[in-house]
């Protein structure tokens, strides 16, 4: 498929099954720049499940966020039980505006459902020069270090930082050894996963992704890991009056689809530091010199690649989504 | 010792190695409350290195930090290049003040020495009632995901959370998979290290400390550890004017002292968010449920432990180290 059939495809899926236009738009921008940069994962593998949770009602399809300014450097926005990608178009410009004004400045958004990838929105804040940093979590798929079920979302953290030329370098990932969807994309084509991914549902380590999904992921790094994933429950959670990972799995109607929940975004800005333009200069020499090594990427590399041929080549869709996909489209 | 005895001994030895009253207390302070803690490669095992550094001149031990505010959320703090806990004194009631007023704010701390832990800080910008996050570089000794050398400093990350009844939430983590002090210590006891730690100098995996220490250390969790370790490289780095590791290497004497860097601290105040007070019962809830779990410990939590047991205890202090220190007091 062409990134221009993808979006038409989501946005009929969307508009056929209780999205408006302005929701539609934001969910098929987002995930066709997924699919764009092979996120796989992130792209029209979750459209069905989030059609699913908007034909039973848990999402909100004709969400209007809205937004408040509890300080100077803090932008709330409500998310109206939509989808997430919207809830960000509106809190972007009033975050841009406040990390410009202040040095640095905070976005939190509330009641959205997250199904997509971050680096997106970290990515959009970078390319209007800023470094930004953004966490959320999920219901509970993930182990604290030391338990035997999952209390933690798989809680990923986005940063991205401006480049001088070119899209901005940006990483993604979950606080999970592996992210969830990798996970489920392995159960579903029969693959074992490596050691260190996850535990069954007697807290015993597993190779066997189904025995994952019914028990509980592993962080990365071990206790490290876990600290990171506490973090981004308290930062995303109570700090913004939002739900913790375990409540959120509480909350949710276990329909597969996203679940309820908040995510936090912070936004500097090099000018306000004090620093200024030769950041940028400095970054790339700190960049150069890093995959001036042999065997050594920057994060997001792989990503950045396959945008540049996703425009000529098209995406490849497996048989059985496609169909789905057409069946959502016409139902 | 009692924990007077430390802090009275630490001024001696400052105040007679070329520190003024001003930087001999805030790094007495600092360094007594990691031996408080039983943080003991943050305590006095840093003292006789340090002094070595303010011997040869490498370290200002009369540094006049002086303070900037470049925008409303941002302060800086030039360390005139002395040791950071002076440089954090001087600048923590302007962010305090700054979070308070914004929601959120920065402290970039350049031009310092650091030696010490970061939990210090962050924990007592949390008994201030924000939430805080610290990170800072070092000279590289950890190799970036699929490099052969050291690209990296140790670059840790601290992150405290108030709470309601009794000392902050703190962790305090390096990016690397094994703490540089524990690496160093288990090549003094002639002890090997686990799978994972670290390269020899030609690359390749071992478990012999020596050849580490020749070599590399690796990042905590693979590749998502090494794009933490980028991100703090940035952060403490060109994001704030500062060098980023590997630049902070070629710079410094190599004399086993701390090496001339940054540091960045942001707050965030929950009333300044718009969630305020009850953001503290609601995180003692997340807490509760994750403590609950048999096996499962909050981060921090052997240090609070020791916290209690110092003052009625003492701390024990290894002989050679006592005496070294007691040398530097009457040298």
């Amino acid at each position: 498929m062409t990134l221009d059939e993808v979006h038409a495809i989501i946005m009929k899926v969307l508009l056929k099954n209780g999205c408006d236009e302005a929701n539609a738009t934001a969910i098929a921008d987002n995930m066709t720049s997924a699919e764009r940069d092979h996120a796989v994962s992130h792209g029209l593998f979750r459209l069905p499940t989030s059609v699913t949770s908007l034909q039973n009602g848990k999402i909100n399809g004709r969400a209007e966020p809205t937004l408040s300014r509890p300080s100077a450097g803090a932008v709330r926005v409500d998310g109206d039980r939509g989808f997430t990608p919207l809830a960000f178009k509106l809190g972007k410009p009033a975050l841009v505006e406040a990390a410009r004004t202040n040095g640095i400045a905070a976005l939190a958004i509330t009641r959205t459902f997250h199904f997509a990838a971050l680096w997106p929105e970290t990515s959009a804040l970078a390319e209007e020069g800023l470094v930004a940093l953004a966490v959320t979590s999920s219901p509970p798929y993930v182990a604290a270090a030391g338990g035997k079920r999952a209390f933690f979302g798989t809680n990923p953290m986005s940063f991205a930082f401006p480049r001088k030329d070119g899209p901005p370098m940006a990483f993604d990932q979950a606080s999970s050894a592996m992210a969830r969807g990798e996970v489920m994309i392995h159960a579903r084509d029969g693959h074992m996963v490596p050691d260190g991914v996850g535990i069954d549902s007697e807290g015993q380590p597993t190779n066997d992704p189904n025995e994952i999904l019914k028990g509980a992921q592993l962080t990365f790094g071990g206790y490290k890991g876990s600290a990171i994933a506490l973090m981004i429950d308290l930062l995303a959670g109570p700090l913004i009056g939002e739900a913790f990972s375990a409540e959120t799995g509480r909350a949710d109607n276990g329909d597969g689809g996203p679940a309820l929940g908040g995510e936090l975004i912070l936004a500097i800005d090099p000018v306000g530091m004090g620093t200024g333009s030769q950041v940028l200069d400095h970054a790339e020499e700190l960049f150069a010199e890093m995959t001036g090594q042999e065997g050594v990427r920057l994060p997001g590399d792989r990503r950045l690649k396959a945008r540049n041929e996703t425009p000529t080549e098209g995406i490849q869709v497996p048989l059985s989504l496609h169909q789905k996909i057409l069946e959502l489209a016409e139902a």
